[in-house]
């Protein structure tokens, strides 16, 4: 063949090698140098284009490991077939698809909020770099099913000393996120069972379970949290509950209540109860009170985490403790399941966790929660004299009940007027009950203090 | 209360407000320093220490974030209530389970190989880094729930050049690995489905699609793949199948089968196949066949991909491409799912096929696996009188089918007896068949080629 032309840049930031790489990948591509031809030699090819031979010698490597050149011993390089090979052409650039949301609210009361400015990047940024820092295969290998053993074993500890959970590591599976948990939980359990949800509902789990086939019912709440006399005289199998936190009332399970439905669970061999525990990590009032989990002495309880509230919602990390029972069928059934969290992530977590940065970042956030908190009930005492507030002692939200006889439907749409939204409790009830009180849900994660004030001064003032 | 007495070490690689804010830290929460407590002012500690005062404002600063103190204007710093803090304290360090297989096997020819050797490590660092690099909170929000629209247009792009996929990226769904993608196709189908697989099987998908309560239904395969009019006989409503290079026999679909089969699901409203183009990246002979999805007039087809194979197990990264009909149904009933892949990994493996990476990724790994192959297929040669080899032209194993009347059993028990281990064709069968002809799959991922030519020596001598 001819001698090959290019014009190489030695201003460019692309290596030599590099570009006499791209040169002769193109011209193969693009059939000017055909199949079978013979390349100039190294040496050659380094005298005709001034550069050093150990720069072709780079270029012709890449070449070779890529296919696009066979070498055939003391004859030469040539251009193999490439037929198989890959050829992936930057798509022309398509304008990014706006999705503002353009909604007109300057103000966004919702309850689901996760304030990303106390987003611990720093170290993110540093757990990460060092975990990814030498090549270690056994990274990016298959890993346990579970979830690799060594972030098992901290999740046990941090649960177990902040949340009471009784433990072993054993009995964890981690997986992408709550929706996936249940979905796994499900193949687990199997379909046979009737699931109890409170009502007002998490709906995001009511949504999930219902979806995967479940036949579900709803038990009422009374101040202390699902009645267990309801949920007794129903056919129902497993109550799925959140006592640390009711989502969306705010009430927090007492002990009594507690024991009442372990009592409840206990009496049959199938029953279970699933304890969503997935905001528990902020409150702001008195000690807090263990999970439910780690009263059961009968192996009733499964108990679900996750740290896309307390880290970030886009942290894909949820977890679920098993009970001895389940755990048998898990490893029977579930178990070849493969894990839906990279090593990565798992390391990550694990050394945020060991490392005790995650223990400086929930009382960081706690502290910044909790200032919101109290600005938000000081600014609402002007509305005291119609409404009342409840479950303000944890979480992220609170709520204000209405005792003036105007519905929750008038309330939001007046807010909405103004350019604030708001939530309403029938939002999350499972049925609607006729002559309900009207009663608004507040959150206040993703707004300022300052925004806190501005807020509430324009609600006060379409609200009275 | 009396000054603080802290021993601070100016030698030491935490700096000094740390240390400082430990030590109060330390205090409270050991109760040395009781609630309510005034701290000494900023300006006095200062004095007493010997150090600046920034710095111990710096650890009241960090004391404030975190909840331990509170400061009231005017007046100075105060010990707070502490009982909602978290405090995790470091288990004592428990020595790792050691999980060491210890099989006795020296060579492991597994059909389920990936190479890690090949990973792109350094690449791989410098996109993580990147994507990291600002505080952008958007990474941290929760994210489109079929992955990141931007990702999904450069799957799209690459779908289309690589294996003739037709589609837009509304049809595309993300999600963290090929068998959580199943359960959300469950979801999205719903269970009133007969759904046939391939025998023998690519088992994972068999074994997860049969836990998740579907009927099946065992079609046998001949030269073609998938016998049509087996499968036409039967009462199935969806084909499984992986007509690039059927797992485990190689077959790679011919056209005209791929079209018998898209005839078959037009014949009736609600069938469909599920191809699972899982391991068509690699292809050593001619040129690759595009996917079935891309002869898909009807919208019968659900295309399913992964990047476990093609990268590493451990990115846990797959998607479908939903028909027309289906994608109605996801955005009603399961667009609520929250997305199960991160952001962070999203953007890295976009960065990666964007910026040309995976396509030279793959072609250096084709390469690899070319080269393990044609030394298989070399040593291999003097069993060719007992045996023949088939399913050689693509993926990352073969298969030897023996005529000698040896049983699959005997053939792999001599092999494990010299530290061999290789698998029997009999456990993909749905149902075993009596007199079948012994196969033995022989997978070269993880074997270098020295390995490959030491470990066939062995085979030979105890096989002839």
């Amino acid at each position: 063949m001819n001698e090959l032309t290019m014009n190489l840049r030695t201003d460019s930031r692309i290596p030599l090698y590099e570009q006499i790489y791209r040169y002769i990948r193109s011209d193969i591509r693009n059939g000017k140098i055909p199949y079978g031809e013979k390349l100039p030699s190294t040496r050659a090819l380094a005298r005709y284009l001034e550069v050093s031979r150990s720069t072709v010698e780079l270029a012709y490597e890449q070449l070779l490991s890529e296919g696009y050149i066979e070498s055939e011993p003391y004859r030469g390089f040539y251009v193999a077939q490439i037929e198989g090979l890959y050829y992936i052409q930057k798509e022309r650039s398509e304008p990014e698809k706006e999705e503002e949301k353009g909604t007109g609210y300057s103000y966004d009361f919702t309850p689901n909020g996760v304030d990303l400015k106390g987003f611990p990047y720093n170290v993110w940024r540093k757990l990460s770099k060092e975990i990814l820092m030498d090549d270690k295969t056994e990274l990016f290998r298959s890993g346990d099913s579970k979830g690799e053993y060594s972030f098992r074993r901290a999740l046990c500890n941090y649960l177990y000393q902040a949340r009471g959970v009784n433990c072993i590591p054993e009995q964890i599976v981690v997986g992408a996120g709550s929706d996936y948990i249940l979905m796994l939980l499900s193949i687990v359990l199997g379909k046979d069972y009737r699931i109890a949800f409170e009502n007002p509902v998490y709906k995001q789990a009511y949504r999930l379970i219902s979806s995967l086939g479940y036949e579900t019912v709803p038990i009422s709440l009374d101040k202390s949290g699902m009645k267990v006399t309801e949920l007794a005289a129903s056919d129902a199998d497993i109550a799925y509950v959140t006592p640390s936190h009711q989502y969306p009332t705010g009430i927090v399970m007492p002990v009594k209540r507690r024991m009442e439905l372990l009592k409840w669970a206990g009496r049959k061999e199938n029953r279970y109860i699933i304890e969503d525990d997935y905001d528990s990590e902020f409150r702001y009032k008195g000690k807090p009170i263990p999970a439910l989990q780690g009263y059961d002495g009968a192996g009733k309880v499964i108990y679900l985490g996750t740290f896309s509230k307390s880290i970030a919602p886009a942290i894909r990390l949820s977890y679920m403790v098993l009970p001895e029972s389940l755990l048998k069928i898990y490893n029977q059934s579930g178990k070849f399941i493969h894990s839906t969290v990279s090593k990565v992530d798992q390391c990550i977590v694990q050394r945020f966790i060991e490392d005790g940065y995650y223990e400086r970042h929930l009382n960081k956030m706690r502290a910044m929660y909790k200032s919101r908190h109290d600005v938000l009930i000081e600014e609402l005492k002007p509305l005291m004299n119609s409404c009342r507030i409840s479950g303000e002692h944890a979480g992220v939200h609170l709520l204000l009940t209405f005792r003036d006889g105007r519905s929750e439907k008038e309330l939001i749409e007046r807010a909405k007027e103004r350019g604030i939204k708001v939530y309403g409790l029938s939002d999350y009830r499972i049925q609607n009950i006729e002559d309900e009180e009207a009663t608004i849900l507040l959150g206040y994660a993703n707004l300022t203090e300052i925004q806190i004030r501005e807020a509430v001064k324009i609600l006060i003032s379409c609200w009275n």
